[in-house]
């Protein structure tokens, strides 16, 4: 609704149902949408590696994290100079970004930077000339900007909240880079879980893992109940996969410590274990 | 967007500023939109009597309460059959109201009911199909009807805190009729201030006057200005009106509490005195 050029088409990589949310969208706006790339061929497994950007497109949008499947960008795809539209919410402040070629980032904040009810969106300052001014006040990034992002009442709490959580973020975690180390740190004491383990089972493809939700299987759908149950037992709980794949999901966002980590890890070594 | 019917007008009653905003942003629609009556001639200081609805509409749009001037509907307009859409925002659950000839209500919380962050909406059946196939998800108020209000991720925080005040409400105070009691009790003593007194004057006229916000002014900015600095310094705060406006304004939505209003009275009756 804001950043289609006129008559030109807009263009999106399909990497899972928010994607696919996305797209579904922007063709209800009438849109001439083009996909082009997508992951639905191995049910959304992996990042499609991209390099058919056409340059006379409106821009290009992306899914940053796929929270069900488990699959991140490591490496931005290459817009060539047409601007990326990316749905962060998943893994916004999650690691430093380079904010150049994007046109717009939007996130909710209910995964890392304070409670649900609130969007953050960083807009580049030439995309405000894309939008229409017919659209609706409510709906134009234009009346944000404008108006200082106090259109309306603003919910306090949750903007107080997020000012806290940014205040962690900077001074006791100590910024982007110490926590993008952390979260590397968190992941990669799962995923060596799973990789050095016959009964757990990556359900992305390798190199297209998610720092922030670490997807797996076990041998049996038994098998899977028992552990989600023993796993309770000891106090690590939310570890049910999303229901549309099944599986086991450990969502790890930055307020998740290393120690609860190193519990969940020990726990799948003890598993493992007592599965004979 | 959602209620406008194929080829009919949309008709509203213009009481202040936020009508003016709903004119507006039907009219960017594209809507043929008629404002059957106004009250602008008077700088909104009053709540126009109508009796003109045309039965050849799509709906009656009007705002129940007018937070700047302080005025309210004291009875609704007569539809006649015409679906009411009312914008409660500043009054909803301060007085029981018979929903029968409304197609639509809607509030933000802020006022009465919790928290700023949400908006609640009651949709009669079958208004919703009224509603277009090709609107956004996020827009049509069907989704969130087919959903049960969880299409996307609730702020739960705001959500708690309004359970807590609708348990306050029903609980407590004893329900809607004894809420309208109150806020009565609460507004009769401030205008009684206003009326028996020669420094203050009700600025809404007399039988459109509000329950939730009391608006008056004092004989010139000089005594005004001394009038809330005094006030302040005896713990009432909040009492300067709207800067499109001026004067004074109390608004004493549901919280606030007749002890509180009392005080308000009591220095009103003080300031006077002290003023020759």
């Amino acid at each position: 609704m804001n950043l289609a050029l006129p008559g030109k088409p807009v263009d999106y990589i399909n990497t899972g149902v928010w994607s696919t949310k996305a797209i579904k969208e922007a063709r209800i706006q009438g849109k001439d949408v083009r996909v082009i790339a997508t992951s639905e061929d191995k049910d959304f497994s992996y990042i499609p590696v991209d390099d058919t950007v056409d340059e006379d497109t409106s821009y290009l949008h992306f899914t940053s994290n796929n929270t069900i499947m488990g699959t991140q960008w490591r490496q931005y795809p290459d817009g060539k100079g047409v601007p990326l539209i990316c749905d962060m919410s998943s893994d916004f402040m999650s690691h430093p970004i380079d904010v150049t070629p994007f046109g717009l980032i939007y996130a909710g904040a209910q995964k890392n930077i304070g409670p649900s009810g609130l969007a953050m969106v960083i807009i580049r300052d030439d995309m405000l000339q894309r939008v229409p001014d017919n659209l609706p006040a409510m709906l134009k990034y234009t009346t944000f900007c404008e108006h200082n992002s106090l259109i309306n009442t603003p919910p306090p709490f949750i903007i107080y909240v997020i000012d806290l959580v940014l205040t962690w973020h900077e001074e006791t975690v100590g910024g982007l880079e110490a926590m993008e180390r952390l979260n590397r740190e968190k992941a990669s004491l799962i995923y060596d879980a799973i990789d050095n383990n016959e009964i757990y089972h990556g359900i992305a493809e390798v190199n297209s893992r998610s720092l922030m939700n670490i997807t797996f299987c076990l041998p049996d759908t038994k098998t899977e109940e028992r552990f989600l149950a023993e796993a309770q037992k000891n106090g690590l709980i939310g570890l049910k996969g999303h229901r549309s794949i099944g599986g086991c999901r450990a969502s790890i966002y930055n307020a998740v410590t290393i120690d609860s980590v190193k519990s969940l890890v020990a726990f799948m070594k003890e598993f493992e274990k007592t599965r004979v």
